[in-house]
């Protein structure tokens, strides 16, 4: 099967940012520095124009990753139209977050962890790195953010 | 919106087994053990009824990874259709494998890495756990298998 043209720069940046704003759940790659041990799950997440929101359990895998390396690497999409965002991880109490941030955080994700008997965190996590790509000939020009600032200006 | 009903183990594996054999890609989470850097990329496989067989450049961030730890974390299906496998990894130079593998890969992966100029290794991925859950009514008795072995026989 012949994949379709590559897209241009421009349109693969709307199409990561529909994504973002759109979605519902996305894949989160995390590491254990003392073992070398991998981690993937998906979460619900909020995409408030420049930074990815989370929560997960301060117990969990995920979460324990997250505070001890701060690194995370995220991807949307199926497999042949992947968003993969590099980024970092800061963690949040439920109290050091505002009320607005976690009210649109469940409203948008579907997800409310407060009142939830598991210690929950929130994790903001800033792309540092964005790629876009559907097939083979998409692999050039996939990034779309190098260093936390969009190739292509807005 | 209310979720389906929790499928019963038995359909689960069955369901676990037709994506494992009819999928053609899958999301590979690897670390690298000296940073604690997660990685996450997209590659096609091939499931020969026990191991999962991938093919990446021996030089990539996921080869070196899996070479370095021999850890690795897959996930096949979107995020509401989760199969999750922890498995370990084992590297292979192209010419330790029989003709009849890397036939049998390029035909049911779609990718053929020989002949290409860079230097690609094989992966022998052996599930050690496997997980299987739509919602969240299934994420009781989501696991399928454990240290290698299905949780129901055949």
């Amino acid at each position: 099967m012949t994949p379709p043209p590559a897209r241009p720069q421009k349109q693969r940046k709307q199409d990561t940012l529909h994504r973002l704003e759109h979605d519902v759940d996305v894949w989160v790659a995390t590491a254990d520095p003392a073992t070398g041990t991998p981690y993937l799950i998906p979460l619900s997440y909020y995409w408030d124009g420049s930074t990815v929101l989370v929560a997960t359990p301060a117990a969990s895998p995920t979460g324990r990753n997250l505070r001890a390396t701060g690194k995370v690497r995220l991807t949307l999409g199926p497999t042949r139209d992947v968003v993969l965002v590099e980024g970092t991880a800061q963690a949040f109490e439920p109290a050091e977050l505002p009320d607005g941030v976690k009210d649109t955080f469940a409203a948008r994700s579907g997800f409310e962890p407060r009142g939830l008997t598991a210690h929950y965190q929130y994790f903001r996590i800033t792309p540092q790195r964005i790629q876009a790509w559907r097939e083979g000939n998409e692999l050039q020009g996939r990034d779309l953010m190098r260093d936390g600032r969009w190739v292509l200006p807005d």
